[in-house]
């Protein structure tokens, strides 16, 4: 006869929760599946299986190691959702199915993991996308830090972008203020208290894309902005598509709390890592079109920063507010490492 | 003008290779583009774009934590990239890309990194699927372990299998000697030596499978037999289906060494982690086929090492070689920390 087996509750992360055994099992049965409820999980398969119809597939992947787990505004675990979500969204894909990996360190208290389990289940329920399937690993204390969380995405393109479509002649939009994620993820880890709060911008975008999309704008390219902010993100595509661009500094939207806090800091806003903001690239005619579009779709805030130009190519230039140029090269340190 | 900014080459990991700039993308252009070059990588997009056709999707993901990161057989590496064509194969499946994200410790010698990612191509190489996109991010010294591998999966399900679809007579096969793997990790981690070196079976399982159900065989489900072993595969899938299922001990393929080795360190080959072995369950009738193509498609050593039962539900037996029957139950504590 079988014997059960006392299974232990505890209120920490133990090595055996990554075993594969017995309190996997129920790390599984009493976190994962009621947060996560859909059927691909359900099945309790290798993997999830599903139809994805309709387009291209696009197939992304994002390790998140942020350092605190929880900050204004969001954990590592809606962090993931997000990022994973708008690296879907850049590629004008629709968010079918997500996967999420979770490395914890023995010892994690178990109201943690519950909390950015939670915090994940409500932005994949904003997403409207299922966390179709997981892994779990648990390694020695002091061999990790707390938890590293990997989500990977499948969506269906339906707008199909591309850095190699970009123009000279493109308009750049930015969707909205940018700084505020990395500020506040610095600021919690310094310690520093600004008068106002600056909470993460982590969010979904793929409303604000499709919207767009729908707009009948002519999209050629989106780019989130995130770990390098907006000057590496257009210094990448200024490479891949072997064109120059031109920002205005007065047309780049930032907050004033952002601003100072920047200040402070000693921090370039164009560098710092937003996770709810993306450039959009489109033909010159419809600029004005598309940027009704993103206002009407969430983004109130955003605007039309720059254009793309010829020449010199591979170069991003940024026309100050007191009429100067400089170059906004590529990040080439690093400025605030684990900011996602 | 643009001042190029000195690349200072290291041999070692540093923040910035992790911090999106230009660091990050010179690993990306020295290291993983040439290693892993196909066209989805190539395009520089946020995700990888595809068309995916013929089926229904199947979707995986993994986290690898294995230590040491090198062993007799294999490396992380290898693992992960056979790792998840397992999860694809174990669908029904045929893998069509994959993607890798790692988490990288400062400090860590850029000759391991690039020694893991040579493995990785040529796993990838040996199972037909390009790594089509991923993503890295490196952490301070002292909070990971060397560096961790999140791989993910897509595939196009080819032959439907489910733990929903094992009903009693079903017969269970085994592909190969158990053990391996999980006696190779703890020989190099406890620096034991072995009369005969023992190495990891890691392999991709993609082929063997297609080989098992293009044969005519009626086959309901497929499991690798990793974390826990076969006991916690069997567990799991008489959990799911509601079954129970009776093994020969007999009947269960060990070489002699491992089991040696087993005997020496105290494990159970049964809940010893492998990481080329699956289980898979076909109907009575074709049960004598099945093993035929197994064992035709490279799995020499199959054997057929059970049924399935209708009672007691939930439930394995092991019929012994003296003729006595106990209960194998789920792997009830960690017996081997990271062996993945």
């Amino acid at each position: 006869m079988q014997c059960p087996v006392p299974v232990h509750r505890t209120d920490r992360v133990l090595l055996a929760h990554g075993g594969g055994g017995r309190l996997t099992q129920e790390l599984i049965e009493r976190l994962f599946l009621p947060a996560f409820a859909n059927p691909a999980l359900a099945a309790r398969h290798d993997g999830a299986v599903f139809e994805a119809q309709g387009g291209p597939l696009a197939f992304t992947t994002d390790a998140f190691v942020v350092d605190p787990l929880v900050f204004p505004g969001g954990t590592i675990g809606d962090l993931a959702v997000n990022g994973t979500v708008n690296d879907l969204a850049m590629c004008g894909a629709r968010p079918v199915a997500l996967s999420a990996a979770f490395i914890l360190e023995e010892g994690l208290p178990m109201e943690t993991l519950e909390r950015v389990v939670g915090s994940m289940r409500d932005a994949a329920l904003r997403a409207g996308v299922p966390v179709a399937t997981g892994d779990t690993k648990v390694v020695d204390r002091g061999k990790a830090d707390g938890m590293f969380i990997t989500t990977s995405g499948v969506g269906v393109v339906e707008y199909p972008v591309s850095p190699a479509m970009v123009r000279p002649g493109d308009r750049i939009l930015v969707s909205g203020p940018l700084g505020a994620h990395g500020v506040a993820i610095l600021s919690v880890r310094e310690g520093i208290e600004f008068e106002t709060a600056i909470a993460s911008d982590t969010a979904p975008l793929w409303d604000a894309v499709r919207g767009l999309c729908e707009s009948g704008a002519e999209v050629h390219c989106l780019r989130d902005l995130t770990r390098g902010g907006l000057a590496s993100a257009l210094n990448e595509i200024a490479a891949a598509a072997g064109v120059g661009m031109e920002i205005g500094e007065a047309a780049i939207p930032v907050e004033a709390p952002v601003r100072a806090a920047c200040e402070l800091l000693g921090l370039d806003p164009l560098y710092v890592a937003n996770e709810g903001r993306f450039a959009a690239f489109v033909s010159g005619a419809s600029a004005d079109r598309a940027l009704e579009a993103l206002r009407a779709a969430g983004c109130e805030e955003a605007t039309i920063a720059g254009e793309v130009v010829e020449s010199p190519a591979g170069t991003v230039i940024l026309r100050s507010r007191i009429g100067g140029r400089r170059v906004v090269d590529m990040l080439s340190g690093e400025q605030l490492p684990r900011i996602c």
